[in-house]
């Protein structure tokens, strides 16, 4: 211990932070920077601890250098949040505070954990006597300082001690901390995992917007700055457009180009995505927008694929794509297009938190996980209030894309978003985003789906029979034999 | 023993079937129809065992009642196919056999066992001496009977006394018999796994064609029946194609309705086509084709989802798509996008297959891949000549996009791909299959893509850093401060 000198129970702090990396750090700085709060750190390398508590003498944080002096610093109930890089090393940071910490006593994983892992920790830690809280923390290192929004799960006891410190440091939306206790053991990680999900489409959408707007529409980057600054001022009001602005409006200082042209175009990715559509898979949620999003990524990223399928088409003699007639309107076309496919994006993803809730027995609030999901994180947006609305409207709401409002803000613009997937496919600008949205939504709304001639090829070659328009059961034609049909239990093939 | 009095090692059989549900049954018969082979049967309810051998006399089986008594039908190195529903029983039957099994037996797995299971047997049953194989068997209850494509894996000293008898039951394409030892351990099962991912999306793109053909071109059932034969006589000539046929050449005998309006429109998978996608994300490899397929499964069969939006829909004042011109050439508009969008289904699976052989070690040769695949198996097809030819022409070819043969395949009908797509989505019919295939085909030959911007989006509320198109390292503007590049290593947020 080196600020403190004394220990006395008056000197201990309410929450500890392990782990000082930025995110660690920020968080510790907006933790001591809310009155009631003194903050205890620790880092595995002594000399990060000291320069943080020697940068920001304000925070008066209580630093140690071992663990055992960073527990002894820690008023009962102990309550140390974790901010390590997710993996096996949360494992041992866990247990190093687990063989230190008493029955009652909290350790929160503030980490990208996978939420399979959390569960897990939950439970072993449980058996144990502590509390375990696996939370999402969204905001990037600005939102960790300034006010994060934060998903905990974990159980309503270690809610009750922990509520209070994460409401004093999370972001504010209309008056509200975002922060909700969004249900038990996992709960937290796997919505955070859907939230960087649903991001992902986020970006991805907004990519191709650009991309369109650049390569058919013609418009400069000086151009597309003022387009996304004046789509941030209405329904498509975000983050994620402000800071598309922003990048746009950077010039390289070493080339004088925008720097959007020194990047290179690789997309990287650090899992969550990845999780969240293995995720959906396994539950038979079709999140068909945060796939493509995620597949664009990795295509980016063959470096050699493409160089090669660049020589490839360049040498041949195929009539490279026209740019197509592109109407005066093209710009809010793009735009319509956009908010259209993000509600597409944003269904999926509400789809696959209420399958995430009843197969692993949370009861999350989806209203109240968008109310905090307006302020602090990444996929911020004017939109948000609209997903409050409907979901206060209509707890049970099917998909978003029934709820009144959304359904109007959808029709009203579908024409447009038909015809941007037309233009694109015609140009050669590749739009995943857009028309796998757009698939999805004229698969939901289709009378009929081909789903029927998949279910015949599946009896033909498997046996898997099928069910009836007309009727109760399942059926089988006896393709080899006399074409006749037969009632059936699903064969064993 | 029933069949068999003497027991003697003359009498013994070469290989055993274990699980004689119609697979099992279908691929015993198939063995005891080849010369050489004495095949030795076993069920866990004996009646079926009875069933089997009573209605096949001429099968000359060696039926057990026992597992013990199977056992002591077998020939030194006694080999065992287990043919069981794949799951937690697979391990119950393995463990019965193993535990009767000597040194240098082997036992065999041709259900759709998933992979990392199979890897998971192999070393155990290596490490107790015995030869554990998981192979794929492709063909449904129709090639396990006249001839499957087979697809194992194991070590080579089991292919050794294994390859013959397979070879003696698998389908024949071009004089070659359709079963090559793809790899060690689980190669069998992925390759198998992956089979069925392009099969989900093959299936998915017939539908698409199928499903346009009729609500967009107008064609009758019955004329769609001839345009899928006139199909079957050219470059898509393949198993799906000719189902598909007969599926819609096919009445209902109640209504008189085609059978493809009477079943319901909601298809069903049993989970290789997940897997698939599960693995290709954590490998990296974008197949967004089978992900487009496996998600349009899913989308199918939400029947609440679809009726909410249905009503929805023909609620709202929106205009309904417009049935937008169609070309005369609309039929063959479509094939050719059929044709391009498979190129692109296959192109992905052989990538996730050169991923997944880097990852676990296996040593796949992809054009013996592809010469198995072209008869037997589901997705049978003449263009899997025309792969065989794309590997023997370059083993490391980067896309199968690139080879010259299919790049002029695609290059050909690239403009009437690009003008389905947008006809699809100018109408309102879903075309998932299609227009994926064509982003991706546009992403890798784009000579810039839009994850530049998002490296860029990364960098500013991640500090995720990003790379530049001149020189190497990492860069990070300093976005909340002067705004100034600096170099840096990956930050660890």
């Amino acid at each position: 211990m080196s600020n403190t000198e004394t220990g006395s129970a008056d000197d201990r702090a309410n929450i500890g932070v392990v782990g000082l990396a930025v995110m660690g750090s920020n968080l510790a700085r907006n933790l001591a920077s809310r009155e009631g709060n003194t903050v205890a750190v620790y880092n595995r390398t002594y000399a990060r601890t000291e320069e943080l508590v020697t940068e920001h003498p304000e925070a008066g944080f209580i630093a140690s250098e071992t663990i055992d002096d960073f527990v002894a610093t820690l008023a009962t109930p102990r309550t140390a949040i974790i901010m390590v890089q997710a993996g096996k090393g949360t494992d041992a940071v866990i247990e190093q505070l687990a063989e230190r910490f008493e029955p009652g006593d909290i350790i929160v994983d503030g980490g990208n954990a996978n939420f399979n892992d959390t569960i897990r920790r939950e439970r072993e830690l449980r058996e144990r006597g502590l509390n375990f809280v696996g939370t999402g923390i969204s905001g990037g290192e600005e939102g960790a300082l300034n006010g994060p929004s934060i998903m905990p799960g974990g159980s309503p006891e270690a809610w009750t001690t922990l509520g209070p410190i994460l409401k004093s440091i999370a972001a504010v939306a209309e008056g509200e901390p975002c922060v909700t206790h969004v249900g038990t053991d996992g709960a937290g990680h796997f919505v955070k995992m859907v939230h960087n999900g649903i991001e992902y489409a986020d970006m991805q959408l907004i990519a191709e917007a650009y991309d369109l707007l650049r390569r058919v529409g013609g418009l400069s980057v000086e151009q597309l700055v003022d387009v996304f600054k004046d789509w941030n001022t209405g329904d498509l009001e975000s983050y994620l457009i402000e800071i598309s602005a922003e990048v746009l409006a950077q010039k390289d200082a070493e080339t004088g180009q925008p720097l959007v042209d020194v990047i290179l175009d690789e997309a990287g990715s650090k899992g969550t995505g990845v999780w969240t559509v293995q995720n959906a898979l396994g539950l038979g949620i079709p999140v068909s927008g945060i796939g493509e999003a995620v597949f664009a990524r990795a295509v980016s990223s063959k470096t050699a694929q493409r160089a090669a399928m660049r020589a490839s088409v360049q040498g041949s003699t195929r009539a490279h794509p026209a740019t197509p007639q592109v109407p005066d309107t093209f710009v809010d076309d793009v735009r319509a297009a956009l908010y259209a496919s993000k509600v597409v994006a944003y269904a999926q993803g509400f789809d696959l938190i209420v399958a995430g809730a009843k197969e692993y027995g949370w009861d999350i609030d989806l209203g109240a996980l968008a109310k905090i999901w307006r302020a602090g994180c990444i996929i911020r947006a004017r939109f948000l209030n609209r997903i409050v609305d409907a979901y206060a409207a209509e707890p049970d709401l099917e998909t978003l894309l029934v709820d009144p409002y959304f359904a109007d803000a959808v029709a009203s613009g579908e024409e447009t978003w038909r015809r941007v997937v037309g233009i694109a496919a015609a140009a050669g600008v590749p739009a995943p985003g857009f028309s796998s949205a757009l698939s999805y939504f004229d698969s939901l709304a289709a009378d009929r789906l081909p789903a029927a001639l998949i279910q015949g090829q599946r009896d033909f070659f498997g046996a898997h029979t099928y069910k009836r328009v007309d009727k109760d059961g399942a059926f089988h034609t006896l393709w080899s034999g006399d074409r006749s049909e037969i009632s059936t239990t699903p064969s064993t093939h």
